[in-house]
């Protein structure tokens, strides 16, 4: 008998990948999958990837999740506190919502609007300290994607003081699985499909979570919709602090022995499809010959690293099993 | 010390799918994967999405596959016979080419010119009695995979005696790694992307293959490009026997214990993006209101089910391996 | 002062197209588009392609439309007949939608449900003698999408005994702009791209109009979702007459003056994206060596030829212009 | 008769929009296309989207083009210069290559290799004094696509004093069709789709005619290849030189007049998919809330407005016809 797992919100996107992360997943038994209108449909009927998974859809509640040693809430934004609220304490838990990423209630309420739920320990293994952090916790609030693209590539050099953190610029694009999966006409297929969007230019909800986890003090980010349905790839420039910064030597020293974050060898740029269904981040970074700004290109799979990967990873941590559990190193391509 | 697995012609799409489901088999160690004009190049700089494999591509010879328990051969047609030639009786070989798929000689000539390699025994474990013919085998020769698409889909109605076997009409669309990674203009993105186009119309070399292993007498089979890297989508049509054909009920039967064959519930359609990565071919069957004709549809990942899923799956059971270690039931999706 | 035009129904794929049809004809004057949920609007909020374009959408009733001299109805299937009897008698109509195609009552209620609305002239030009019927009419009901691409390469095979009409099998594959733009889940773009998807298997509503259009009796008609945003693909196979058809010796006869239907050279087949945003119809035929079946495949823009070209041709001819005023006969590639 | 035309180079993405254009346009005649490796092959051979065109591609040499009123040279980077030196004087010529752009010859060698071929009037009618210069001139240097998306966002701003010139960071996405149409095998069409891919990062050929163009002193520029066949998204940003600056009256004071570059109302974003087969650029402005840095971004179809469309124009203007003379202010979508 492995250990007992529940997803609430398992119709979207995350939710889907959730499903197949966890039922490939060695350690893991998937006792429920709860949705809000598509409850009492089978799995199959909603992700159709799944064929073969026996489960049906069960209605969002207490009664439904109270079974599990550790839940994964894949719910909209502002929903996870009141369900995380009615939880067994024995149950570890892990957001993938926003709800309980920030640690400044002041920029929850600016961004997303309501009350700030509260601060729970932030799910990025990678950053320093924040491994046996989450090993610790009981609730963890895994990453925003463009968090986690921007975060990886970014937070080393503000660290190591080899860029100052007053003046990034980045422009993120990502995959269409982003927006999610409710129907919006913007979103359709025949809108998407051949073309680059750029969208909630400069106000983007997710600057506090990128300045918060990167330590960047001043951030111009610019997301863009692009034409595929998954992937993030980011650009991350900053000002180096002195002439003679090596970005790529900083990057190489933080995540030597990191399983899932790959800087490239010299020459070779991170792209989108190679790491597709993959939890990992390839990373590449040089200095610009006109102006010096560093610049690093960070990929991964929103849905992967971006999302459901790295709740599992986190899972895997709270629950003491080996990180990599369950997750593939490697993408899917071509 | 696990099963020694080698990959003769690593470079390719099929190629790259074979590494990555070995490397990540609890049963395989990856000792060689070779390659002609990419020889002595670091896997990853060939295949991005395997970041953090540690492997450098040989010189396809004798000498680099030896030492392998199995050895997969992924090259162009017609290259297969001469280096199988050359390997240790010892060693099991599972051929993803076309060279020994057919029994009729004429018709590899008229389709691929050249001597004919011989027959080895058919890699489609689904076919009554291949499965046991597969495990006994120490040569296989892996579908087509086309041939898989349409065979999966028809083989079981004409074996029933419930479709006429000599007015088969079969339109199957693939993605664009089914055309391989050699660099040709028709083939850029700039072409393909927005793009239908069929090809060989009237005269594809996959028709004796299909009417060998699926029963047809009579194949207009027309393939054509889509645009997406991945999947095979087949229209099957056949006129049936008598009138109360129920084709699904026929499907069904056949298919009742294969791990990776699913008829989907009545209503549901396959489509190609539910079996990325995966192992599995969906199924669904009607009959058409205004002719009676039976239509079946399939769905596969041309690169899993339809070469290096299925040659991992004839490969287990030659070992003696459960026929499912390694692969994927299900797919990724969005 | 040109001709005034207007468009009942311009929020959609179709009206955008005919808007950017009309506001690039030379002898057409747009004097009113219309639309309901989106009234009020400027037309570029909602066709962003169209900027410059200074006009307001309009309420969809008699009011905005008494003052045309042509009126295209692009509505909802089931809505025109109720608006066109509201029209001034000397305004001209063409109707986009279905409900004005069908000769037979009994074909409308069985496939759209409800009453009904009458039987216009068909609107498709290259058919024998509806050139000169078209110029003579008040009232045109345009062409179906997937009628259009079938029916060009299938009707002149039928008129000339060719082909036998009883047992016809079409595969075609549609961009997804043909599927219209209300937001619906299953044609967002992360579930379009990189999919193939069947729908309507069995019985699809346009087997009627192609039946009538085409003149086949039995029609084994299979719609596909493509992931691009416009074309059609159909591959269209009938049974020869007698074993000497030259199919494209038919169709050469059949289209050597038309200035829109393109049978290519031998040896060139169409594809979808030569035809984007143009009014032409690619065709290339062939016999399939196995079973001797004729084939035709055909190409069209499914918004130009497909629908708001092809209305746009009509409205030519039916207002004395030369029919290819305003048209393209060049698609925009790659 | 009309103008007489002829392409150099006619074989290409941008030589094959030329012709398009050319053939559309109500004052040219098109009286010679020439190639390469494709000469003597009909047009539509190699561009089949002018399927009707009745031209065969000649060899390029003085004799093809002699005959020529206007020139268009379509020819790989380096190669313009040989051939404008065998043309009559009295012909106008309109070089869409790198090789006559740039006023320093030091940047030439430095990004391109090889002697600097010499300085034309560059071709942005929408600069300051430009146009003049442009219908004054007999050579004109066409924008690179890049260049364009870019200066038409930047230029301005930096005139007028809003933003510093001296640390402009632009990250500019493009479609495959930028990448042109030799057969290179990570422009297949399974590697592009699914994919965004950033490349020459750090040292761009296109930085020195940004920055000539634009008036950029410092340009940090980041090229990404998008998974689409056409259109630019440029996203430019940079540090406005007082609190107070208002991007979008700069831009909207610079654009009243101009009939293809469009500043969107407040509010709504550029896309691409907008662009398609027009030659307009779509502009919008902000000041990101974080830094304030003035973002903004552009989008143009890279081979309209980026290429053929631009040449188009500029011949317009030289030959002394109206400016918008045969080319679109509307794209086609979806």
């Amino acid at each position: 008998m492995g250990i007992r797992i529940a997803v609430a919100g398992a119709s979207g996107y995350a939710g889907g990948e959730l499903l197949r992360l966890i039922a490939g997943h060695p350690e893991f038994d998937l006792v429920a999958a709860t949705a809000h209108s598509q409850a009492g449909q089978p799995v199959v009927a909603v992700h159709p990837q799944l064929a073969g998974l026996d489960l049906t859809l069960a209605v969002t509640d207490p009664a439904a999740l109270a079974d599990a040693d550790l839940v994964f809430l894949a719910l909209p934004h502002g929903e996870s506190a009141a369900l995380a609220a009615t939880l067994p304490p024995t149950a570890k838990v892990v957001d993938l919502g926003a709800d309980h990423r920030l640690a400044d209630a002041a920029a929850w309420q600016r961004y997303y609007g309501g009350p700030h739920a509260g601060t729970w320990v932030y799910g990025l293994p990678e950053l320093p300290g924040q491994r046996a952090a989450i090993a610790a916790a009981d609730r963890v609030a895994a990453t925003g994607c463009y968090a986690v693209a921007t975060t990886l590539a970014l937070a080393p050099l503000v660290a190591a003081g080899a860029v100052s953190p007053a003046d990034v610029v980045v422009v993120a694009a990502s995959g269409t699985s982003g927006a999610g999966r409710a129907a919006k006409s913007h979103l359709l297929g025949s809108e998407v499909m051949g073309d680059l969007s750029p969208y909630k230019v400069g106000a983007h909800q997710h600057v506090p979570e990128i300045k918060q986890a990167s330590g960047a003090t001043g951030l111009s980010f610019t997301p863009v919709l692009a034409p595929m349905p998954r992937g993030i790839l980011a650009t991350v420039t900053a000002v180096p602090a002195t002439a003679d910064v090596d970005p790529r030597a900083v990057l190489a020293e933080a995540y030597a022995d990191e399983p899932f974050v790959h800087l490239l060898p010299e020459g070779r740029w991170p792209h989108t499809a190679a790491t597709l269904g993959s939890n990992s981040c390839h990373l590449q970074a040089t200095r610009d010959v006109d102006t010096g700004r560093v610049i690093v290109v960070s990929a991964i799979d929103n849905l992967g690293k971006g999302a459901a990967g790295q709740a599992v990873q986190c899972a895997n941590l709270m629950l003491g099993l080996p990180e990599t559990t369950g997750l593939s190193v490697w993408g899917i391509a071509p």
